[in-house]
C-alpha cells in the first residue's frame, strides 16, 4: 500500500524524497493517521493539519542537531511517524506503549516533554541563547498555535526575544486552539489572514526572490539582499511581530509542501528571529474532522467511513454544564468561565443558553482566575471550570488575587487524580497538595454525580473561594442506595460502620474504598469507610473519633500522598498512639500514560490490592499487640 | 506648615480645591512622604513619582464608585494620604499599623491587596465587566507601570479587553520595574516616548481640543467629535495598544496636574477602553531619589538631607552574589537569571562580571523558569534568583518545564519564610507546601552562610532541579563553632545530641532550635538538634532513629506546617507510637505585616514560646508514662 512511508524510517530517509513524493507521502501520512486514531482514539485535527508542516521541517532543517520543539505538543504524531516511531503506533497512549506528546526519553526529535500550552518560545528562546554562547550554529524552531500564543508565557517570550538568536518562530496559525481562538490577537492574526496567502503553486516563489548570494560574500551584503528579497513577501507586514524583533514572514499556505519548503530554506539565511506565519486547517484531509475539527481534537475511537463515535456517557464535565445552567436560571449572579475548554469543561451547553454570561478566555488560565476576582468582587459568582493540570499554571493568581483577597470564585476542578491515555504531563495529581495549603480555600470532592450536585449548591451558598475536584470520564450519579446526607462544610460523612479498619477517601477513591470493605468483610475485618467530603477544612474530629476506635487507618486518593489526604490523617495520627496505618497514593514521581485501571494497579490503588495491604497489615498488628495497649499515648 | 493637606481626610476635601492649589499639594505631599518614609523606610521612588497622577485620579473621579485599582500597589502611598489615612503613616509598615499595599480592610478605596505584578488590568477587567452587567456606569480605572505591563497576565488581560467597558488603563511609564524595564515592549514604548509628551503648560489644550458637546446630544456624535478631538493627542498613534482594543492616548506629562486633569476628565467621555500613557519620573521631588530611583525603590530610614542609609550587613541575597561571581569564574556553564530584581536578589555583581550570561528577563517569572529549561537542556547550569511569593508565579512552570523533564535548573529561593514590613502579599510562606509534592526536586535551606555556599556547591554538582530557600535579611556566616559537615543529598545533620527530646528544623530556624535546646538544658530536658538540611529528600531514616530514642519530637519552621516540615515529619510519628509531638511554624491564614521577629513572637515561634511547649509537652507525657511503654506499637 504505503509505497514512500514504508521506507520512511528516519528524517534521513526523507531526505532523498524530492519535493513530489513529498507531497505524495504527506497523503500516505494522513490516511495512517486516520487509520491509527480512528483504532486508539488520540489527537486527530491538529496532527492532520499539520501534516506538510512537519514533513517540511524535517526535511528542510537537521534534527537533531536542529532542534524542533512542538508546542502543547499534541500535534507531534506526524513527526513521530518521520523519526522512526511510526511501528509503535498501534500502542499509542497505551501504557508502556508510544506517548501521544514529545517525550525525549522516545527519541532525540524530541527536546521537551510538553503537554501544557504556549511554552515552546521560552524554551526555544533558552537553547537558541545557549548554542549563541557555546557558538553553536545550529537553528533552534519553536512551531505553536494561534491559540497557545494567548497565554502570557508566549507573550513574555516574544518580549524577550534578543537579536543574534538562531531562532525561528513558526506560527501555526488555524483559528483555533482546541476550540476556536479568542480575543484581540485572533482578531489581528485574522486582518493579516485576509490579505493574500502565500503559495507557491500560485505564483513561482524563484521569480519574486533574487538569487540567494553565494556564501562567501559579506554577511552583511547577504542579509541586507535576502531582507529586501523576502520583503516581498511581507505582506501584510505584522507590525505586532516586527516589534518584537521578528522579521515576519507571511502569510503562507501550510498545507502546501512546496510553499513551506521553499521558505523554511530561505529563512535559514535570515540571520535574526524569524517568525513565519503559517496558514493550516485543522482536520485537513479527513472530511468528518474539517467539518467537526473540535470533536476530533481529541477522540475516542470512530468509524472512518463516517467519523461516528461511541455516544457519551454521563461525565462529570457535562454534569456541571447541567448542573450550572439550572442553577443560573435562579440565581442571576452565576457566571462561567472557561480557558478555550468550553466542549471539555461542559460549558458548551451554558454558553448556548446564557452568552452572555459565558467568558472563554482563551488559553488564559492566570487571567482567567484573576478576571474571576474582579467579577466577585462586584457581587458575581464565578465558576472557573478548568482541568486539574492546566489549573497548575495559576497558582499564584488562585493565591494572590483570590484566596488572599477570600473572594467568592468557585472553581470547579476537571480531570483531577489520574487521566490515563494523555500521560504524565496532564495527570491531574498535584490540585490537593497545592491548594490545602493555601489559607481561606474551602476544598471537596463528590463520590458521585448526587453529591456534585449538592456540593456545588454549597459552593454557591458559600462565601470565599471553593474548589470541587473531579475526575475525568463516566461516573455515577449514585453510588450508594443510602438517602444523600446533607453537604455540610467540614463534615465528613461515614458510609460504611466497622470497628476494626478505619478507610479515608475522597471523590472517586470512596467507590474504591467501599468495594474494599466489601472484600475485607470475607476475611472478617469490618472497616468503617468514611467518605472526607472535605479536603479543606478537614474534618479532624470526627475522623480522629473513628481512628481512635478502630486504631487502624488506612486513606485512599487519587493524588499524591505528599501534601494529600495522607498529610492531613497523618497529622492527627502522629498524635495519637493508633496500631497500624498506610497511607494509598500517587509515589513521588510523575506518572505516565496508561488506561485509569491499569495504572491504578500499577501503583496498587485497585481495590484488590489495596484490600491485601490492608488486611496484612491489620492482621500483623493485631496479633502483636493485645486490645489493653490501646491509646495510652497522647499528645499534644 | 503643610496648610492644605492638614484639611485633606477624603477625596471629598480634594475636590474642593482648584488646579493651583493641587499644584501646591503635590508638593506638600512629596515633603510628607519624604518625611515619613525617612523615619520608617517604605516606597518611596514609585510614590513620588505618581504623586500628581494620585492626586488627580482622585480629582476627577469618583471613588469608591468608580473603583481605581493600583498594580503592585507599592505606589499607593498618595492614594491612602488622599483616603483619610495620612495620621497612620508613622505606623507605616508595622505590626498592626497602616500597610505599605492596597487592603480594602483600611479603606473603602482599596479594591484589592495588591502586592504581585501584572495583576491589575485583568481585576478592572472583571469589575468592568461585573458593571456591564449590571448596567453600573461607573468606571474602573488599572494603573499599571511598563516594568508591571512585561508580566504575562497583563499581556492575556490586554488580549482579553472586549469593547463597550468602561474602562481606563493608566500606563504609568517611568521606564523602570525596580531596576530599568527590559524587553521589546520596553523598547517600543521608548519610541512612543522620544515624540512630543503632551503637557497643558507647553499648549493649552483648549486650543487643540474642540468643545465637548452637551450631554444630551445623540450619542455617537459625541463619540465621533471627541474621538476626532483627541486624534491630535494620539500622536504617535500607537498601532500596539490600538491592536488590543484601546483608544491609546498619549503620551502624556504625568508630573503635570493640570495636563492629566485635563486628560482624565475627557478621557470618560471616550465610550470604549482607554489607555492613557502617562510619563513620570520615579523618585520627582526628591534628589537622591531622582538620581538614585533603584536605591529608594523600597529602602531603610535614611537621612533626609543627604538620602544616606545604613550600610548594607552581610545577608544571603550577596552571598549568593559572590558565591556565583567566583563559581562562574571556574565553571564557564553557570549562568544567573532574575525577574527584574537584579539588586534584590543580589545578582549586580554578577551582572557586572559576567554581562553575557547575566539575564535580566523582566516581571516574568513564567518566562525565567522556562528560559532556564532552554539553557539547561543545551548543559548550562542557570540559576534563576528569586524571591519566594514571585516563584510563586511560576509553579506550573517548575512542574512541567524543569521538573518534568528533570533538568538541572536551580531556583536561588530568597524571602523565603516571613518577610516583615511588607506583609501578606510577600511572605514566602508557602514555598516548601507548593515545592515538596513536586517529583524530581531537590529542595534544601541553608542554616546559615558558611552552608549555603557548601550547598551552592552540591546544587551545581546535581543533577535535575534544586531549590535553595532563604531568607530575608542580615545573617551569620557561622552560627556554631562546629567544622561543617560534608553536605550529603538527602542526609540530615545532628548539632546538639540529647535523650529526651528530638527537634527537628531548617534554615534559620535552625538558630531558633539551638537557642531553644540552651533553654530546655536550664529545665534539665535535653534536646537532640538535627539540621533537616533536605526538605526533599527528606532525611527519614535519621530523623527516625533520633524520634525512636528521645520518643520526643518537635518541628521549628518558617513556613506553613500544612505541607511543610511538620507534615513530612508526621509522617514518620504517624508510623511510629511516640510518647509526644508538636509543630511550630504558621498556622493556615494569611499573615500580615510586622517586624520579623514580632511576627514570630506572635505565632510563638520565638525560642522561649518554643521552650515553654516542648517543656511544657514533655513534662506532662513523661509523668503520665512509664518508659516500658516505649514504642511497642510499630505500624505499617
Amino acid at each position: 500500500m504505503s509505497k514512500l512511508l514504508d521506507n520512511i524510517n528516519s528524517p534521513e530517509d526523507l531526505k532523498k524524497l524530492n519535493i513530489d513524493e513529498l507531497q505524495e507521502l504527506c497523503q500516505e501520512i494522513r490516511e495512517f493517521l486516520v487509520e491509527k486514531v480512528s483504532k486508539n482514539g488520540g489527537h486527530l485535527s491538529s496532527n492532520l493539519g499539520i501534516v506538510e508542516l512537519s514533513v517540511a521541517l524535517q526535511y528542510v532543517f537537521d534534527s537533531p542537531k536542529d532542534k524542533i520543539i512542538y508546542d502543547v505538543g499534541h500535534q507531534s504524531y506526524v513527526n513521530k511517524i518521520l523519526t522512526g516511531r511510526k511501528e509503535q503506533f498501534d500502542n499509542l497512549r497505551k501504557l508502556d506503549g508510544l506517548s501521544g506528546f514529545p517525550k525525549p526519553y522516545e527519541s532525540e526529535h524530541d527536546q521537551f516533554i510538553t503537554g501544557h500550552s504556549s511554552t515552546s518560545i521560552a524554551q526555544a528562546i533558552g537553547i537558541a541563547t545557549a548554542n549563541k554562547l557555546k557558538g553553536d550554529p545550529n537553528y533552534t524552531i519553536a512551531v505553536i498555535g494561534d491559540g497557545s500564543l494567548t497565554g502570557g508565557l508566549a507573550f513574555e517570550a516574544l518580549n524577550n526575544t534578543k537579536p543574534g538568536l538562531n531562532l525561528i518562530v513558526i506560527l501555526n496559525d488555524n483559528q483555533m486552539s482546541i476550540a476556536p481562538s479568542v480575543g484581540s490577537l485572533s482578531n489581528y492574526l485574522n486582518k493579516i489572514r485576509s490579505a493574500n496567502v502565500y503559495s507557491s503553486s500560485k505564483r513561482g516563489l524563484k521569480n519574486i526572490l533574487p538569487k540567494i548570494p553565494l556564501i562567501g560574500k559579506p554577511l552583511y551584503k547577504i542579509i541586507d539582499k535576502i531582507k529586501k528579497g523576502l520583503r516581498f513577501l511581507f505582506l501584510p507586514k505584522s507590525v505586532l511581530f516586527e516589534q518584537f524583533g521578528y522579521n515576519y514572514i507571511g502569510p503562507i499556505d501550510g498545507n502546501d509542501i512546496k510553499s513551506l519548503e521553499e521558505i523554511l530554506e530561505r529563512s535559514k539565511n535570515v540571520y535574526r528571529p524569524v517568525l513565519i506565519h503559517v496558514i493550516t486547517q485543522k482536520g485537513k484531509g479527513y472530511e468528518p474532522a474539517e467539518t467537526n475539527p473540535n470533536k476530533f481534537h481529541g477522540v475516542g475511537p470512530f468509524k472512518i467511513e463516517t467519523g461516528e463515535t461511541s455516544p457519551s456517557k454521563p461525565s462529570y464535565s457535562k454534569k456541571l454544564g447541567e448542573i450550572l445552567v439550572d442553577r443560573a436560571a435562579k440565581n442571576d449572579k452565576i457566571l462561567a468561565i472557561t480557558a478555550a475548554m468550553p466542549d471539555g469543561t461542559g460549558l458548551s451547553s451554558f454558553k448556548a443558553t446564557y452568552p452572555d454570561r459565558f467568558f472563554d478566555v482563551g488559553i488564559a488560565e492566570e487571567f482567567a482566575v484573576t478576571f474571576a476576582s474582579g467579577l466577585a468582587k462586584e457581587g458575581y459568582i464565578p465558576v472557573f471550570a478548568c482541568y486539574s493540570t492546566f489549573l497548575q499554571r495559576a497558582y499564584d493568581q488562585i493565591v494572590h488575587d483570590v484566596a488572599l483577597q477570600n473572594l467568592h470564585v468557585i472553581f470547579a476542578i476537571d480531570r483531577a487524580g489520574v487521566v490515563g491515555q494523555d500521560g504524565e504531563t496532564h495527570q491531574g495529581l498535584l490540585d490537593i497538595s497545592f491548594l490545602s495549603s493555601i489559607p481561606n480555600l474551602t476544598i471537596l470532592a463528590p463520590k458521585d454525580g448526587e453529591e456534585f450536585e449538592a456540593m456545588m449548591d454549597l459552593a454557591i451558598s458559600l462565601d470565599g473561594p471553593v474548589a470541587i475536584r473531579y475526575p475525568r470520564g463516566f461516573y455515577s450519579y449514585k453510588i450508594t442506595r443510602n438517602k444523600l446526607l446533607k453537604v455540610v462544610k467540614g463534615k465528613s460523612e461515614v458510609l460504611i460502620t466497622g470497628n476494626d479498619v478505619t478507610i479515608v477517601a475522597y471523590g472517586k477513591m470512596v467507590k474504591t474504598a467501599l468495594d474494599v470493605a466489601q472484600l475485607l468483610r470475607r476475611k472478617k475485618i469490618f472497616a468503617e469507610v468514611i467518605n472526607a467530603r472535605f479536603i479543606k477544612p478537614f474534618d479532624e474530629s470526627n475522623i480522629l473519633k473513628s481512628i481512635t476506635k478502630t486504631k487502624n487507618v488506612f486513606t485512599i486518593e487519587d493524588g499524591y500522598t505528599s501534601g494529600g489526604l495522607a498529610s492531613k490523617v497523618q497529622k492527627l495520627v502522629a498524635n495519637k498512639a493508633i496500631y497500624s496505618s498506610y497511607y494509598f497514593g500517587y509515589p513521588d514521581e510523575f506518572i505516565k500514560q496508561g488506561e485509569t485501571t491499569q495504572i491504578e494497579k500499577k501503583y496498587k490503588l485497585d481495590k484488590y490490592s489495596i484490600a491485601n495491604k490492608i488486611s496484612e497489615t491489620y492482621y500483623k498488628n493485631t496479633n502483636k499487640q493485645t486490645k489493653k495497649d490501646k491509646n495510652k499515648n497522647t499528645t499534644a
